[in-house]
């Protein structure tokens, strides 16, 4: 059987999986980012067993194509997830790693 | 060659059929309603030749699962968006229609 | 530290999270279920750690609108994944639940 | 009132913008672009009055990360759609335009 804190880990995993592949690709600017990241923020905290949700879109990353706007990629999104399952509490972070050029999904102890 | 009202006019269901393939399956609930209206307003609204998008998320329709929230669908987003191309004016809507149960975009005159 | 079971665990998390809200909402009818379930299988497997994942659509749930096609949802599908991270197995399913009536993720023995 | 041809080109759009908004972030290699362009075609084909669709991911643009795959973005995809609205039968496409680094939704002729 899977442990507490193994099933907290997977739902976090979940949430982080989840905040990438339904917000990636939305049109963001500069001017925009903000109302997108409450909309993220707030929506994957509906999930079950979160506690908190906040996201981060590195406007440095923000690129301007000839239209005057970007989209949002997952390289852009700094995110940090905490779930607690029943007492068992895991935090998970989504981070760009410019080591790897990744945008890297991690446990954090 | 495409008239200018039929420029705007494919330029508008671009729009129409980008806000509902971008968020359709956010998790989303009566509080948290209103935040992703204004995340998915101002993100279309950077698509080019965009006038205005107004969008509306059906709260009597936000059916809430055993977990207390509820995830975007089609039917129930009411979206208006008005294309301005070089001076061509469109708008055209998504609105659920009830008589033939089918989230519906159409043109408006 | 996390244990490598909790980040295998994370990384199926990821996996479904991304698998559903990923491809949730994509226009989908008996005829081309199959197609669908193939994307998505090929799809998701690219990510770290994976070692198998398979999805398959419920028929059945599959209902037709007015112009005889639906969309897929969360409860239509059937998903299984496998992790192998650094010799950490961990296998995950998302399945339709009709007692709670929801579309869980769970971790397996 | 709209023409129909404003009418069938509006609906051009729709399934362009569909297309994009619903695929894009998908994880893809070159080993797995086939399988995305099959559901990807079949699935907006099933849209009200679409008469064909086909799709293309650009290989040469396929950029794999540190995992070895990549994920599918608007410049890679190249698609085109048929439209027929009670006989009024317009073409659009999707296509990366490298003079202006976009990729651009147009209707053709």
């Amino acid at each position: 059987m899977p442990t507490e804190r193994e099933a907290a880990a997977f739902e976090a995993g979940i949430k982080l999986g989840a905040l990438y592949h339904q917000f990636v690709g939305s049109p963001v600017s500069a001017e925009t980012a903000e109302s997108l990241e409450v909309a993220m923020e707030e929506s994957i905290s509906l999930q079950p067993h979160v506690r908190s949700v906040s996201v981060k879109i590195d406007r440095e990353m923000l690129t301007k194509n000839v239209y005057g706007y970007g989209e949002l990629s997952g390289k852009m999104i700094r995110a940090l997830v905490e779930i607690d399952l029943d007492g068992a509490v895991v935090r998970a972070k989504l981070e760009y790693d410019p080591k790897i050029d990744y945008p890297l999904m991690s446990l954090l102890d």
